[in-house]
């Protein structure tokens, strides 16, 4: 605990920050986080500084699910989980915090968004970034050489937040790998075969799967000129490709990177270049590429990843693009990422958010994305065995953001709970009736609500069922009591029906299927 | 980063820590504790030391679930999702973390044990301890006055973890709450309807409700003569009952608490009354606490309480029973907690965990706990505004840790996936004919796999379903391909029949029912 003075201090300093800000004319995101800091030292003061000053929200670049948002999640993952088990995937868990170490060394430059522990006493300990690494640490953790498993699970990153555009600090991330010793190219087909059959069931519009090779891209890189020092810093270069137009990555690859304007060109001929089975047979036949080992191998098994396509009939989105590159450095192989072609109406931007052409009618961009790396799991093993592997994980969140604007323009109603039946009453002092017929209820597996008022009028038992969508109501009177029955209401149609309270049970179920 | 002569000179002093720890024969696990730090020490320092040492593991208290814990579990969660979606409840999601204050001052002494984020700028943020806060904090945030909600999520305790118990660092929290304003006792009595029914349907063997009231304990404390002042850490004392006999919590109340004799001798007269509706009458009766307007109210809820847990047909299992307390200290009402009867067996300990008689044939305790909290979101909002809330909270790790030893006890063997058929081969260069069926199945809906062997021997293709459980195989083969027929194998019975490749979809579905 700080001390008082020592407080005062730094509320001091904080002031003069924000003051400075304000005068600067900050950004109001920058402003609102300067302050939340303000609030939060001037909270721990407390007491004698007058009133208790609680910030109320949750940490920055996260948020809240509420129900609506939970069912839209729910469909969501159910479409998701049952491709996962239809392709015959076990699931695993890991804790949300590693040894900090296990994550050092997976990341380059992206270490720095880790969120760290604060060291308490006992291990230091890192907040998981993806759920790769963690699986890779479970498989030569447990000596596991074979396994076909999903994992759905929030990662967290302290990068900096869009969340309008589905950009969180903390997300979840959706990942299906197969580890194993197999023959080429067959698993990897299946992970592009998951995309194909999650995007299309997702009915998100029409989208491509750009499919490359690190070993294609290191050959090409080599063959036109590009020192072996420099291949992965030109790989993020070309990465750019998808927001960038040619001549500005150009200019970044000879003005910044230091590559000359010939070896920049060359590239540009290749990467300009997208095909199919076709293009990989025309490049295995090109005099440069033909001559470098690695691009022969990654367009051979380019080759045959696209025969196995074409049997799995997902040829139709699948485009061998030379431009693919992808940031991550444990790659070995195939690569791929998922694009949809719509772009998604601006959304309600928060001033704070809208901080340029580029949050208006953004492009949705990558939703998927993935590849083969073989390497990383040698690197946790003590012996360094190598377990091959290749994966692909859903951008869950943006499509998320995607079903919520598609869900709030709709005029369907999300309906966030799943109640058959609301037990009600018109007449007073039958609450005790009421709830014997809901346990009733309950007990043969119906889904069932009672109000918990003893005399609720018939007007807002009804509301209730109006604003959650609760299709029937069971209706109880001193008549029905005395014949054995209850009154069947359609809420939507508004007719009602005797049914004898033996029935009443078949009765729902038949109604609600 | 730390330089280097610094780590060095950690290490040393670590170095000897160990040494010490082994010289006084400590306990393992502290060893082993202090061993890992000294070895993320010598890793931090790396490259010239050596070789590289890595600690492979999961952090400590923590665990990676395998698929067949991920199988029981997912089947746990079923179970009480159903029961709380047939209760009307919709379900809510919130980040792992919040904001370090939000969580100050809830939890009294156990504030200790909450995992803070270090500090790399922003704002200062803890892991959560528990659902209960952040579902007030997110009922204050969005002025949310009525709701019945769900939560299912992951909680953090710098607690000495047990792992053979159940008790982890990391565990899941299954959380029910109904917030609202509304008739008394009605949604207190659904909490426990639903207990009831989870620890039903898990079947768990025998259990028992323990049911409270708040202001009936410090009714108690009042008209026995312990001064306000003590009501709480008393409170403590008399939780400790299910544990302890009565003449050590007595020793307890006189020596350590200071009670007069007198005092505590009245107090053991009351807690140790165990009753239904009946008691309730009775002790309104009471001379001294009949007097008592806390414990009157009280009391005429709990029989209230009776009536309707007598309509909901649970009063077998609820016992109103003055000894029950409960730690927390937001409870202003009705408290419960539900105990299985069963003693599990000893499971296999490690010796690090092996430190008492209470790890052998332990008996498994509470296994769901809540009661009312009618203040907590008054807490959070700028001007106090009260949301009166009831909720109960399933100790799911126990019941997995359970249900792990029965599965393990069972001869049924747990399935991981639920793949209904392994598209097969007998012969050579099939597996485009193989992969292509998978596809087909796949587009159908069904589970289907297929090992990603050119080549694979019919026997470990069978083998493969063995060992997973895939109860059916297609088989293809030259002749099969001629005649536009599968052959489909039954592996438990062996039995195999040829089904025209146009009926083998609907065929497989009638057999995987």
């Amino acid at each position: 605990m700080a001390d008082k003075a020592q407080l005062q201090e730094a509320i001091k300093t904080q002031g003069e920050v924000v003051r400075k800000l304000k005068s600067e004319k900050a950004s109001k995101e920058q402003i609102d986080d300067e302050v939340a800091k303000l609030l939060q030292l001037k909270a721990q003061l407390g007491g004698d500084e007058g009133k208790h000053v609680f910030v109320l929200k949750t940490a920055k670049g996260t948020r809240d699910y509420n129900p609506k948002q939970m069912a839209i999640r729910e469909k969501v993952f159910n479409i998701i989980v049952s491709c996962f088990k239809r392709h015959g995937a076990e699931t695993i868990d890991t804790p949300v915090f590693e040894l900090k170490e296990t994550l050092t060394g997976k990341y380059g430059e992206d270490s720095k968004l880790i969120y760290d522990l604060k060291d308490q006493g006992g291990e230091l300990l890192s907040l998981r970034y993806d759920l790769t690494v963690p699986f890779a640490r479970y498989l030569a953790l447990n000596k596991i050489t074979n396994i076909k498993r999903y994992h759905i699970a929030k990662v967290y990153r302290r990068d900096n937040p869009a969340m309008t555009r589905g950009r969180y600090r903390e997300f979840y991330q959706c990942d299906f790998d197969i580890a194993g010793q197999y023959d080429a190219m067959i698993p990897d087909a299946e992970c592009l075969k998951i995309v194909y059959e999650i995007l299309n069931e997702l009915d998100l519009g029409d989208f491509r799967i750009k499919v490359n090779d690190r070993r294609i891209l290191d050959g090409m890189f080599a063959v036109c000129g590009v020192p072996d020092e420099k291949f992965r810093t030109i790989c993020s270069t070309v990465d750019k490709l998808d927001k960038t137009a040619w001549e500005d990555v150009r200019k970044e690859m000879v003005n910044e990177k230091g590559l000359s304007e010939d070896v920049a060109d060359r590239i540009g001929a290749y990467v300009s270049m997208q095909g199919g089975q076709d293009l990989a047979e025309r490049l295995l036949q090109d005099p440069k590429l033909s001559q470098n080992k690695q691009a022969c191998a990654g367009l051979t098994d380019m080759k045959l990843l696209f025969s196995y396509l074409e049997l799995f009939q997902v040829t139709d989105k699948v485009v061998f693009d030379l431009s693919l590159a992808r940031g991550l450095d444990y790659y070995t192989g195939v690569i791929y990422e998922a694009v949809l072609s719509q772009t998604i109406p601006a959304p309600v931007c928060t001033p704070t958010e809208q901080n340029g052409a580029d949050e208006a009618g953004v492009s949705v961009g990558s939703v998927a994305g993935g590849g083969r790396y073989d390497g990383l799991v040698g690197m946790f093993d003590p012996k360094g065995r190598k377990v091959p592997c290749v994966g692909v994980s859903i951008g869950i969140e943006r499509i998320f953001s995607i079903m919520e604007q598609k869900a709030e323009a709709s005029s369907v109603k999300v309906r966030t709970t799943e109640t058959q039946v609301l037990v009600a009453s018109a007449q007073k002092n039958l609450l005790e009736e009421r709830l014997k017929l809901t346990s009733e209820l309950w007990n043969a597996g119906i889904k069932a609500e009672v109000l918990y008022k003893k005399n609720p009028k018939l007007l807002s038992q009804l509301q209730h069922c109006e604003e959650t969508g609760i299709p029937l109501v069971a209706i109880l009177g001193e008549q029905e009591l005395k014949d054995g029955v209850v009154k069947l209401r359609n809420v939507a149609s508004r007719e009602e029906v005797d049914v004898p309270r033996a029935d009443l049970v078949d009765e729902i179920k038949t109604r609600t299927l």
